[in-house]
């Protein structure tokens, strides 16, 4: 299975993740599965602390080897960048550097923009601990600085990674904000609805339910915005009706029952 | 130090999480802390498998101890959710339910908008592997979608939860997406930076480096465009005004140099 053929569109031009100085191999495992979750594939080690490659980083990558088979290493940042066009640095407290600074979902833009250009982007990240040192954004032509609660700022390397990749893949994310899946079915058209709606109207009016002439314009519009406010659809439409036959049923079989056994739960209040 | 008065405007109503089933307690730690990271702090366990306290939940809870000490347990999702206006459910791959869903981003948007109305919103997380039954996604009246790469779907239950409280950080979070941090010194005003262009271009010509009459208005503009570009700050133009003096006074100590030493780097190709 080649990579390029079943590289989803959202992966074009995809960021270079640049670990700095990263100390444990696992860590670098678990970076490389974040990344993959939302198409990172190509990763570079500055001096990684114990060497590479490291058997350690597989088991925690979950299924990511082929970002850590094509990882290469450098002896400093600025081999690590030489053919890149923009280098991104990740800052938590921006001080003492004036870059400017751009947040997670502002710089994924910024990777969008520049990869539309064909022009390769790197993003740079600290050691686990330290974090990266003045030297190192020196490199960078922008920061990239977390939203992050100020009483608990502990992300780890991989989660630092994982919302910078993220931010890039929901960038490109074509999915619409709100969606109802209705799988085999469809929602109800508004003439079915007022179909049913018509019927249990019919049905309620024959239990006696809706007798009290001052309250049933009221009640009945209550039942209205409801049906209508949840996209019903047209399978549960007709599982209602089923719901409105059954009842009606028991109804005639038991004959006109009291008040309050003809009551269903919603009615309560109206 | 009391939560409420430490506590930043953007936790205000924040949502409760509820993980069903969770297996490890190391990964109810971790996900304190992925949570803590964004403000998030209310936790509802559902039948953990082991139990509830666990000592294994703090070493990972990264000092997020107080979102451990005060989760509450459950023995059904209907029993969680009683007291709570809404309820969202986080789903892969929705199937075969049809409830709205909406993207994590959306998804914290209608936190937000939940919680403006002093309303109660909690997100379902589902076990390690298995992720929500179907019959806990019917007591959401919204399910939740997280954007991923096809390729690798592999999210833990720590990265899934932090993602959400990611969006919900985010969601109220008032930086600028664009930001320079200057610290003590200031952007130049075009004033200061047209006087030290104009000194430079002064220098060039008394090198000579701008005596090619065709060639010069275009040199100078291309040099106006890069210094316009960069936002520079009265602090460097001060280093650069120091860096023109150097240089020129290099240059009249060994008199009139050779051109190609006089050419500095980014001269090239004007």
């Amino acid at each position: 299975m080649s990579v390029d053929i079943t590289q989803p569109a959202q992966m074009k031009g995809s960021p270079i993740v640049i670990l700095v100085e990263p100390q444990m191999a696992e860590n670098i495992g678990t970076t490389a599965r974040a990344m993959a979750n939302f198409g990172l594939t190509r990763m570079r080690l500055v001096s990684p602390r114990d060497g590479w490659p490291q058997p350690d980083a597989y088991p925690s990558a979950s299924g990511a080897d082929a970002s850590l088979d094509a990882a290469t290493v450098f002896d400093s940042v600025p081999a690590a960048v030489a053919d890149c066009h923009r280098v991104f640095a990740t800052c938590p407290r921006p001080r003492h550097i004036v870059i400017p600074v751009r947040t997670a979902r502002a710089a994924a833009e910024d990777l969008r923009e520049t990869a539309s250009r064909n022009l390769r982007s790197a993003v740079l990240f600290g050691p686990e601990r330290a974090g990266l040192e003045n030297e190192d954004m020196a490199c960078a032509d922008t920061l990239v600085r977390y939203p992050l609660n100020p009483e608990h700022m502990s992300l780890n390397l991989a989660q630092a990674v994982m919302i910078l990749a993220y931010e890039w893949w929901t960038a490109a994310e074509p999915t619409p904000p709100r969606a109802l899946m209705t799988n085999e079915t469809r929602v109800a058209t508004k003439g079915e609805l007022e179909g049913f709606l018509n019927r249990l109207v019919g049905e309620l009016d024959a239990t006696g339910f809706l007798d009290n002439r001052e309250k049933r314009p009221g009640m009945v519009r209550n039942l209205r915005h409801w049906f209508q406010r949840g996209e019903v659809t047209e399978q549960e439409l007709r599982t209602l009706h089923g719901v409105v036959t059954e009842l009606s049923r028991g109804r005639m079989r038991r004959g006109r029952p009291e008040r309050e056994d003809a009551s269903p739960p919603w009615a309560e209040g109206t």
